[in-house]
């Protein structure tokens, strides 16, 4: 019915004709699709194989298109390609990486791997790898390119130029030069930009501009963020004594950025981060994924079970309190994971600090009661309507006393979370259902009985 | 007791002091505490205050720090800002700006405002604003730039630079030049540090790459997506017959992406996304945000009540099977939830497409399966002990079932969403938690009348 059906993209096509190939068996007619294939589309093929006919599919690409795609990869992906390949043809690849590609490959092998593969390349490549490879593994260090172009501020517009034409085969980037002194401190930042538009004979001092620098042991997430917020190409990356000692692009900052958002979105949903595309991760690790968020939110949920139990006698006298049970829960956990996602969001991107945690909860409590008293009023007025005022009531006084709370819960608990150094994202919406579920129980029993006089 | 709370970032301590300073009408305190501090600094406390005192801060800031600061802030709170303004300091502000901030802060402006504000600018500039201002909203012409620089095949790499030098103050980047034909057609790329690698009377069609390109009016996620994850600094933007229309640089992409991954997130939460930053939105807002999702979800919750009245006379009879309802249901919620980010993700990021239902269906139902054959025989087993073995084989056989329906529809609603084109990260969890409760009840007292007999 819609263009989008009647015309797929070619990439679609080529996913057909490979598989179809390679359920055939028929590895020329793949060859042959493979090697007419643009280098990206190849990539989204792969991402769509299962690991073995991964395999396959990548050992039948040219031997130059193949180092290609293989830097177009997910480092997962290459660590699983890696281990179907023979010694020679991984240090090959391993050599014509970037530094900092060849670190992201490396956290995937197995570390008895590293060594040997690091022994095979040249002495300044392996220099520069160690460096990266210094850092501990959530540090933006370990994310940089040590591999940039400086210049100084007693240098020319058109001196500076010239270093980049000498150094444009190997930098990171050559679009954004850190500025140093005579002790490799950062002093500041000029564009290549900048440097065309000036002057050749002006100084870098002159039109050089103050620097954001991140620190090379500061941890990834925030870093990263604050870069692609700054809407600048590149930072340096400087240790404590501000001395340069690498630079981290957006690029590079984005797709560590699209990584953690992965994360963060995975976990909010109760699952563990799957460390490869959807449809080419086997079922067992799917399961696996999920099993054990799965068991841990079963087992707080058995907390509503004693709950229940403890108003067992008043359930059997009034088994028609039962009926609401879903809804009211159901509501409160919502309440909750309003509060919680959007406390999370803002912490995330820094509108929110974890002292603000008052302040956070003076609103949530504002925002909680004002929900709880418009649902409660309507709640409460229909429930009397199909039912009695006794019902009514208190479905409406449970109502207020539940948003609120779980408005309040919901919105601290990302910031407590962040005090006592977990990731909010993976400690804030399934738990507080749990929690507001076994507590919105206990309100709604006690409001329950106290109105019913049992 | 930890380091971060010893020594406050100093945008802390700004925000600090303005507060302070402001809630002592202390205007000059408050204008010398702006004067000295970075925009960056300014820019995050403006996000931070209520409107009123926002648009007083800003007000005291120095005029050309205003503009500086102006450029940096969000759509929202520009327009807010503007309200506040002289008509005569809103065009100076606009004319400043480039073309695609201009077009955003328009989108955030009564309409009537629009038409006023083009008409003050300088004739070159309002056609570029316009050029942008034709397209849809949610299309990428939208946010393009029209200021661009291109080469041809036939130039060589000096006059490209050349062309590059005579631009540079104007155009949106100078990184990535498009190669276009006689006819304004793409026919390639070429970046900056190509050109000056070689040769200076290298032709461009010798150096020059294939061009990626988008559509102008191709929709705004999957475009800034596949501009991040390409990993190029900026694409040319084309009609329908490929001719050059303007440029989307990688940092314009990664603001619209952290916009659309905001709203994703927020949606997922069930919560409309909130236009400005968190602690300086009104209580009243963050209600409205929250409110019209709460009652659609509670109203869909309504149907839980009526499953339950259904079976009232078999609650009636044995009391004890309402204990285990927010057990269950609340089991099913997280298994569809899983599924559905799970799945979600996959789609965002383009691993799985919408023909991929049965593919995602079948993995669903074995993911599902597995899971509830795990917790089925664990509750079993435990619900066996404590209670007896009539409610063990009822929770068994429960969780079975509704884990394996609960992830199938959770990992088809997001591919459902996007065949009837509404955004999946609307329509997925919340909803599912609904449908697949009431289903579960269903499916909890019917296997449970059948093992008790009743």
């Amino acid at each position: 019915m819609t263009p989008e059906i009647a015309t797929p993209a070619p990439v679609d096509t080529l996913v057909d004709d490979v598989e179809q190939a390679l359920g055939h068996r028929d590895l020329a007619a793949v060859s042959g699709l493979l090697a007419d294939a643009p280098a990206r589309h190849v990539v989204q093929l792969l991402d769509r194989l299962p690991p073995r006919q991964c395999a396959i599919a990548y050992r039948l690409l040219p031997k130059q298109r193949a180092l290609e795609v293989f830097e177009e990869l997910a480092p997962e992906l290459q660590g699983d390609l890696v281990h179907g390949l023979q010694d020679a043809e991984i240090a090959a690849l391993f050599a014509e990486l970037d530094p900092d590609d060849r670190v992201w490959l490396l956290d995937e092998l197995p570390a008895s791997v590293a060594p040997r593969l690091l022994r095979g390349l040249p002495v300044h490549e392996r220099d520069l790898t160690a460096a990266v490879l210094g850092y501990p593994r959530d540090a933006i260090g370990r994310r940089m390119s040590p591999e940039y172009v400086t210049t100084h501020p007693e240098f020319t517009a058109a001196q500076s130029i010239e270093r980049v034409r000498s150094r444009i085969d190997d930098a990171e980037t050559v679009y954004t030069l850190p500025v140093t002194d005579g002790s490799r401190r950062v002093v500041g930042v000029v564009s290549l930009r900048d440097l065309l538009r000036a002057a050749p004979d002006a100084l870098v001092a002159e039109i050089m501009e103050d620097a954001h620098t991140v620190d090379a042991d500061a941890d990834t997430e925030p870093a990263v963020r604050e870069v692609t917020e700054l809407g600048v190409l590149a930072v340096p990356v400087v240790d404590s004594e501000r001395r340069l000692v690498g630079i981290l692009t957006i690029d590079d900052a984005v797709r560590i950025l699209t990584r953690e958002e992965r994360e963060d979105s995975a976990r909010q949903g109760g699952v563990e981060p799957l460390s490869r595309p959807y449809l080419s991760t086997p079922i067992r690790r799917l399961v696996r994924s999920r099993v054990v968020w799965l068991l841990v939110l079963a087992l707080g949920a058995t907390l509503t079970v004693q709950v229940l139990e403890g108003f067992e006698s008043t359930l059997e006298k009034v088994t028609m309190l039962a009926l609401f049970v879903p809804l009211l829960i159901g509501t409160g956990g919502n309440t909750g994971n309003q509060a919680a996602t959007t406390v999370t969001r803002a912490l995330a991107v820094g509108e929110v600090r974890a002292r603000d945690v008052w302040r956070v909860l003076a609103r949530e409590l504002q925002v909680g009661l004002s929900l709880g008293l418009l649902l409660g009023l309507l709640g409460g007025a229909v429930a009397t309507l199909v039912y009695d005022w006794h019902i009514g009531l208190i479905i409406a006084l449970t109502l207020v006393a539940l948003c609120t709370f779980a408005a309040s819960v919901g919105g601290v608990k990302p910031l407590a979370a962040r005090a006592i150094r977990v990731d909010p994202a993976v400690f804030s919406n399934p738990f507080i259902s749990t929690f507001v579920d076994a507590t919105g129980l206990i309100i709604y029993f006690l409001i329950a009985r106290t109105v019913l006089g049992i």
